[in-house]
């Protein structure tokens, strides 16, 4: 018996044994998942606070219209219509201000007018008697929401009055289609935006007094961090490129210089952020009609000369490179251009930042111009010996080209900041050094 | 008295005249306003006339949900929740298949979870009596709004499930609240569930049924017709570069070759197009799982050749160019690299269009791989004499080697649509003529 009982035991075991490895490892696997998710979550909190806040700002909204259906002398006047003032609260609540004040406004007025044509429409409806009334009904809601939904593709629209125009068909629909069993269109026109109206402002008010996130200040950074990251890369690539590698180092090791990278693609970040700041009130430095193109202007040069930069960069990994001999003949003037135009866009970068005028980028472009002059006098003079191979400039020059280029852009970005400076009427700070002109006999390759 | 009458009517007129230029003009402008808004709308039926079909059915869509209101068996069963019906079919149209099921999957889901989380909290609110059901219904609809509204941070979560999260919490917020003053919650729930799915299925019904557009499909035309843009600048590139311009006229005078400029900031577009068309089923030659991912791959490296264009563009309309003697010495390797290029770019296009394994573009490619060698030998045998002045070299040379990297770029990205021929098991057809080498004596610059 005991070794039976024992026997039966290891049985159990080795099942349990052979078993346990799947599960154990499925376990192990969710697990891993569920933590990585929540290390993806707490990571997003830190990289921007104001998510977090945000969250409990769109909790405390809610919270606050519920009040609506709890408190019974509210709930006498307003019955299951309060339920609009949720449902705007979960659909009106934006990250920015811009976003929440124009989803409000589109919504506010989307209903106001959807619902003056509802009641026409159901006024008209009812003449044609019973029979009648569903088809011309059917017919009207038919007509707006095919039209409607045709003007929602054009661009223009779509940028400032897509939400509204679909609130419009719901409330239009919703209303006339109403008429058909409560006569009482005109009151349910009233409490719907008398509700929406409530839920909007509850989101604008609490989105604009707690802790406020602008858009306009958003885009503002935005454009300013961008022509940074561009600056920075531009410090460090005469540096990066005319170094040789070390033995067992890999160029590639360095991703410090990879952040213009998200310059490329944010066109569509910067839209939206422009189409969200033309709903914000005057806050901060940031008037109503403050001139938000202008920044997008800037945002366009800066990306025309981001492109630039991503076939630089293609050149500093590139697997041929020229000859020490070949590059060093240019080392210098190259990277006085490089350098110059990243102090350069960091200064207006800066600039935008702070919104003082720039002071110092002028004489950083005009050094970088005056490199490119001296750049033009040593190829004039016969810069390669006659024994130099061709095939190995090529490369040099095309960075050289780029280079030239890049200065280009960047006297153009630093003409719309300029642009921007007088429109904005900039501060004008005199500062306590002037920046030197680079010496010509070394280039100073420190990165500040 | 008659002068009297006369004088009067001269000032009237006096007045009208002076009164009606300013009314004129402001209603010409409304005129003209409105007649541009009109003609940009029939302009964008014509660029894509799915639009047109597209708004007929939306109409068509809410008529048919609106039926609940009118069919007196239906409004029996269903009362005023029918409302929700007419809701979802009006947010959750859209243009593409792939949106509308992805949009009405995420409602469904949603409205089934938040309602079942809800009867739930309602169930845990009812058991602390009436004073402390609001704070307990208050802290869950406070906790949840709060949570969800974070985790819709997450860019992974916001592509594919930001519309169900925003589902999550209305629904949730509505039905505990609604719990508060209806013990039916149950009733409430189902209610809502099933008319949920009833607008959700009409939409995903009428998306699929009549003339549906396919995000799956427009990706796939998109990533094709991208490629061929490059395809066709590159083609004309060389003829351009090399070409003297005539007298009075300026070459920017031709926008023949701005296509591409619509690749560099279409990112944002693809990214969407393949999040919608993950939700798709099979249809015509694309398949559930179809490798969406790949055509991202192909869209990223059609974009980093587009930059390289961006800069090559820039050359093109250059007021320096060099003179044309430096020019002409590469004028053939390098007329040869780009219409190559731009040849196997245009035959990879046709390939993913047609769904045929590419054929030529692999000669293409290594025609202009060859140009390279041949542009390397040219270079390494001293192309230029020693007078030649080097400034003038510089932008050829920039040319050149811009050339080289997109020859490279385009091999990557013959590369990814083989491996795309591989995975979809691309047809393999024997051309009817096989392409020719370039001859090396002269330049071939026609056009096909």
């Amino acid at each position: 018996m005991d070794l039976e009982c024992a026997s039966q035991e290891t049985v159990k075991q080795g099942l349990l044994a052979r078993g346990w490895p799947p599960i154990k490892g499925f376990s192990k696997h969710v697990k891993t998942k569920v933590l990585e998710f929540f290390s993806h979550l707490i990571k997003l909190g830190q990289d921007d606070p104001r998510r977090v806040v945000h969250s409990l700002k769109a909790g405390l909204a809610l919270t606050l219209v519920s009040l609506f259906y709890y408190y019974q002398p509210l709930y006498k006047s307003f019955g299951v219509s309060a339920m609009w003032a949720v449902i705007t609260v979960v659909v009106v609540f934006e990250f920015s201000v811009g976003a929440t004040l124009g989803k409000g406004v589109n919504r506010g007025l989307a209903t106001l007018l959807a619902g003056g044509l509802a009641v026409g429409a159901h006024q008209l409806a009812n003449l044609s008697g019973r029979i009648g009334e569903p088809i011309v009904l059917g017919f009207f809601v038919f007509l707006q929401a095919a039209v409607s939904t045709f003007v929602r593709f054009c661009p223009q629209i779509k940028a400032r009055y897509d939400y509204g125009l679909l609130i419009f068909i719901l409330t239009f629909s919703l209303i006339s289609i109403s008429g058909f069993r409560d006569d009482e269109v005109f009151e349910l026109v009233h409490k719907r935006l008398l509700t929406v109206l409530i839920g909007g402002s509850t989101c604008v008010i609490i989105s604009v007094l707690l802790f406020p996130v602008w858009a306009g200040q958003d885009l503002h950074n935005l454009i300013a961090s961008n022509m940074e990251k561009i600056g920075i890369f531009l410090e460090g690539f005469g540096d990066e490129y005319f170094k040789m590698p070390e033995d067992g180092e890999s160029k590639e090791d360095r991703p410090l210089l990879q952040g213009y990278k998200s310059v490329l693609d944010c066109k569509t970040n910067e839209d939206a952020l422009a189409n969200f700041a033309r709903w914000e009130p005057r806050h901060g430095r940031f008037q109503f009609r403050h001139p938000w193109k202008q920044y997008l202007k800037i945002g366009a040069l800066t990306r025309k000369c981001a492109y630039r930069i991503e076939s630089l960069n293609g050149h500093l990994y590139a697997d041929i490179q020229a000859k020490r001999e070949i590059r060093s003949k240019i080392q210098e003037t190259c990277t006085i251009m490089s350098m110059e135009s990243g102090k350069a866009l960091k200064e207006l970068s800066m600039a935008i930042k702070t919104m003082v005028k720039p002071f110092a980028a002028d004489i950083h472009i005009e050094n970088s111009k005056s490199s490119v002059k001296n750049l033009d006098t040593l190829l004039k003079s016969g810069l390669w010996d006659d024994e130099t191979d061709l095939l190995e400039v090529v490369p040099v020059a095309t960075v050289a080209s780029l280079l030239i280029d890049v200065v280009t852009c960047t006297a153009e970005i630093a003409e719309s900041v300029n642009e921007l400076a007088t429109m904005l009427k900039f501060e004008v700070v005199e500062p306590t050094v002037s920046p030197e002109k680079p010496e010509t006999g070394q280039p100073k390759i420190e990165i500040s």
